[in-house]
């Protein structure tokens, strides 16, 4: 019989993410979880309560990630419209990098309390998305013909979409997909 | 006992692609789609052979009315830009409209014929889509710096993104998503 791997953390919720991915939340059992992480379901639980703590941890990264964008300090100081520009970006860029957490985070429903509270705390998200829209309106530097909130749904929505094609393997880097975001929800397409 | 409900076709279609997006296809019975309507099983086989032809009336009333959109004549006369903002503005339109059949088509995931088949059409659409931005740089009216791949996938992206958060019942008329979409999409936030 082989040793049991020794995973980090990291590794470990790396594993769980990609396995909730494939089979859905709902679906994946701790024995599930067990096969495809080649731990023994008591080695897991030695290192959590279960797998809703399992979700809390994985879609927290992506949250975690977001709020510091948030914190940054470019997203603190200047022109709303830049911190704005910059939260797009950097939101952009995050999704690319913690890919499985982002779209783990984008498939929750809100069956479960873990899941309800990832959906406050994206709610929280996009009213500070909202207010930084309505600043930007205020300092006449983004149209006023726009409702705030139907623009945040709209830049995030061309923000998130990208986890529904994105592949790590190709050659597209998040910097040229962040690029792409912004030139197009900044300044849009048409040529002057 | 009740008479069994006559639906038309269209309120039967209605009723079943509901069905489809509660439960998930597949984890929808033919038992299940029998509670859902009022019919019985045997009922539901005289309009159609079962659960497939079902989901490819449901997508294919998606893909039909999109594809109906670049067969209008503003689609295909006139500048490429034009033709585009056209197509944008429409599809966005289409999917407020067609909102059960067009979230049915962007769930699917490949696994049946009727999925891959749906896939297919996708993939020409976003084909066409591509190539309408690419002629529209040719004519010097939308930006060069970007890929045209990129661009429609970010394009179609914010407008997909609508079917995560729309519902019909609120005051939000496909209208005024649209102009959003179209604003955001060819004009950008910022102020000139």
């Amino acid at each position: 019989m082989g040793r049991p791997p020794r995973h980090s953390p990291d590794e470990l919720l790396a594993l769980v993410a990609k396995e909730f991915l494939t089979r859905g939340y709902d679906a994946t059992s701790m024995a599930d979880l067990a096969r495809a992480t080649g731990m023994t379901k008591s080695a897991i639980y030695s290192h959590v309560t279960g797998k809703q703590e399992l979700l809390r941890l994985a879609v927290s990264r992506a949250m975690d990630a977001l709020f510091a964008v948030l914190a940054e300090p470019t997203a603190r100081q200047g022109a709303a419209v830049e911190r704005l520009e910059h939260v797009v970006r950097r939101s952009a860029e995050v999704l690319v990098d913690q890919l499985p957490y982002v779209t783990l985070l984008l498939r929750v429903r809100g069956n479960t309390p873990v899941e309800r509270e990832a959906l406050t705390r994206r709610r929280d998200f996009d009213d500070r998305l909202s207010a930084l829209v309505r600043s930007a309106i205020d300092e006449g530097t983004v149209r006023d013909d726009l409702d705030p909130r139907l623009v945040t749904r709209l830049l995030f929505g061309m923000v998130n979409s990208v986890a529904e094609w994105y592949r790590p393997q190709r050659a597209l880097s998040a910097d040229k997909i962040a690029d792409a975001v912004v030139a197009l929800a900044f300044s849009g397409l048409r040529r002057p």
